[in-house]
């Protein structure tokens, strides 16, 4: 085989074959075949795509590069969930007790945040005392004794995926369906889970800026996992404003407990009900309506905060957060609000730009070695829909140091558009679609 | 400016502006910018073409990349010629002798052949003591008394277009109107002539198989000299089949030899009295009509075979050849008939595959190393629509080493069809369009 002919019959609008895409990865990473073969391929890729198989045979040889993360030390059925990533999404730290509440296992591997949107490990992070560096036994342990656990990603996880992204970066071949999917899946097959719950973000705020690519980029990761005989159900849902009210560490965090008891903002709520729900139902252990019921009943009798107790606790964490999340957790109250200039609806939010804002503030990560500000953040005050008079406030900056606020709220005017009508009602509505597979 | 952001933006379907496309070429020659981005954006450039401003300013920085070829040591106007290469392509050795029957100094820097199709000096060195590697000051000097000179192309052409043209290669991007433009114009270019006439051949012996893409590449080609302000002329011509009938190095100065002498086949004289008219009434010398009166008129009266015996004897070539070509010329004695296995028409010539089985005879280099046996080649006596009876002789192959017999004998059944009905006139037609810029 050689590299010129696989990438001709890429070039041509060809399919290229299990073996061939084997040799190309493979051989990329391996080092025998050089990188400007393999960005020819990317790009012809990009202009003539990939089928479901060659997508397929993408992913596995991606996963098979790398570590596969063993679940078997845990009982039971255990259901994985994922999201491509959005501004103020801390649906696993509420829907992790909630589906533990109705007795399904959940283990998950997370990894810190580059870039405007947080990762899970440094939410968490955010509660005194919280380890996410644990043993594989201690992982097993939780897992099996509270229901619940995270831990931060070691091991080597699809080091193609890896490589291949890095190339991919530099020659403009991200935005790209079979390469998104392959990229995501890979890292997904590798932990052998029964099933997986995606949730795949579309708006302003998520890759995906437009919803047929979503629904797209949904419905190829579903027929990966079902070549692969995984169950699996995507959830296309809306990312044209921040998801809750919370977007920073400690924020996020508060929030997730408040959803837990009850008082958490309609569209978080929802959203967290609405995955728990698939993923008890993906897991054989009630169907999808009757586990709504057990879930929104576990947060009226406590039985999800509990859980979230006992976890917090048995990760190292100070469980009394859950009872005073505003007094444990770090917290600034050096409060800056964002005025409305004018009156009307909000009618657009640029959603990035308020994750962007939030990351001026100390929120997240601009370089890999930046550190994060736990306390600071954005709560956002009027969503999508929301009437407002000139001068009231929109959002509260919390801020620790003060040079960056005025970066911060050019970012938020510049986020918010606020006209005489209001937006489409499809621009509000939470969940687009719901596609199933392999079941 | 960053390579990505130049790669994304011919991706989308943009255009690259001249700062643009000098910052990716210089970049990838001087080092800065690596392989794969710019392999990334030729393939981007593969799929989403260049317009003509963005051609010639990559011609402009391919051709600036190296030497530039100063003829002002030539008294006169100097017109340059290229042909797109092709079976049995001769046309220098006879065209030069003629235009400068007419008045019109010819100099020319040409390459050896590798593959299929031999080059000019390989064809001039069968010649014996003919020498190519002439100092600077000969060349002039000869191209000032004689009007005729052909010396090996020595000095660092376009740099640029050899090391992308390398990446290409292995990348396929090869094939791109855009690309291919450039890169020959990039050398075109880089002689300071004051007009050029192509050649454009388009057939199963050509790089460019159809018709159409042959004129597209002839359009793209007069349009980027157009933008150097610099006159030419196109012409598509048919490499259907052999041009005339020797393949081979000896046999093809004797066929040049034979048609100065008025004896040529008609398709190659008819060729080069075209071209040699195109050149002449570039040149401004005469009319393409008078032209072509006084060109036939110096083949009758003698007057272009003696230049080029002058020619011959000033590059210390024997010039009895221009008596007695074949007993001057190594040409071998050993001959193998190649028969038809069937009566009919000869339909259709893959003409690349009787250059390869006059290479295999030793006619041509494999490899950059391989050595050329000038007595070898092909001689074509069954041309397209000529009518064959089954044992007919199609073509006399001058054999040196006999184990190659077979093997292009093989070649050559494969590369004849005998139907039962004729090809097309448009088949056989000599030359398809003209196009003129620059004037």
């Amino acid at each position: 085989m050689r590299p010129v002919d696989i990438i001709h019959k890429k070039r041509n609008g060809g399919i290229n074959t299990k073996e061939e895409i084997e040799f190309m990865v493979n051989g990329y990473v391996d080092g025998s075949i050089p990188d400007y073969q393999i960005s020819a391929w990317l790009m012809a890729i990009y202009f003539n795509g990939m089928n479901k198989e060659e997508r397929y045979y993408l992913t596995m040889t991606m996963r098979n590069s790398g570590d596969i993360i063993d679940l078997s030390g845990i009982e039971g059925i255990k259901i994985d969930k994922h999201s491509t990533g959005g501004v103020g999404d801390k649906t696993t730290l509420a829907v992790g007790p909630l589906v533990a509440s109705a007795g399904l296992k959940v283990s998950k591997l997370s990894g810190r945040g580059l870039g405007h949107t947080g990762g899970t490990i440094d939410k968490l992070e955010s509660i005194p005392g919280f380890k996410t560096a644990i043993s594989k036994d201690e992982f097993f342990k939780i897992a099996n004794e509270v229901g619940m656990v995270v831990a931060g990603q070691t091991g080597n996880i699809a080091p193609a995926d890896k490589k291949l992204y890095a190339l991919r970066d530099v020659t403009d071949t991200v935005d790209e369906i079979s390469l998104i999917s392959a990229s995501i899946m890979s890292k997904k097959l590798a932990v052998n889970s029964d099933g997986i719950v995606l949730d795949v973000k579309t708006g302003s705020g998520a890759f995906m800026k437009n919803l047929d690519d979503a629904v797209a980029l949904a419905k190829s990761m579903v027929e990966i996992a079902e070549l692969n005989n995984r169950k699996i159900v995507a959830v296309v849902t809306n990312m044209d404003q921040p998801l809750g009210e919370m977007v920073g560490n400690s924020l996020e965090v508060w929030e997730a407990i408040e959803t837990l008891k009850g008082n958490g903002p309609e569209d978080f709520t929802e959203l967290c009900l609405e995955l728990a729900a698939s993923m008890i139902d993906l897991a054989g252990i009630y169907e999808y309506k009757e586990a709504r019921k057990i879930l929104e009943e576990n947060i009226k009798n406590g039985k999800a905060l509990e859980i979230m107790r006992k976890w917090i606790k048995a990760q190292g964490g100070d469980e009394r957060v859950v009872d005073n999340p505003e007094e444990i957790l770090p917290i600034s109250k050096n409060i800056v609000e964002f005025k409305a200039e004018k009156s009307g609806y909000v009618s657009h939010i640029d959603a990035e730009k308020v994750g962007i804002a939030s990351m001026v503030l100390g929120a997240g990560r601009k370089k890999k070695e930046d550190e994060i500000d736990y306390s600071v953040g954005i709560k956002v005050m009027k969503k999508l829909g929301a009437k407002v008079e000139k001068g009231d406030t929109i959002a509260l900056l919390y801020v620790s140091d003060k040079s960056n606020v005025e970066e911060s709220l050019e970012l938020m005017k510049e986020a918010y558009e606020i006209t005489d009508n209001p937006p489409t009602e499809h621009k509000m509505k939470l969940i687009y679609e719901k596609i199933s597979g392999g079941k």
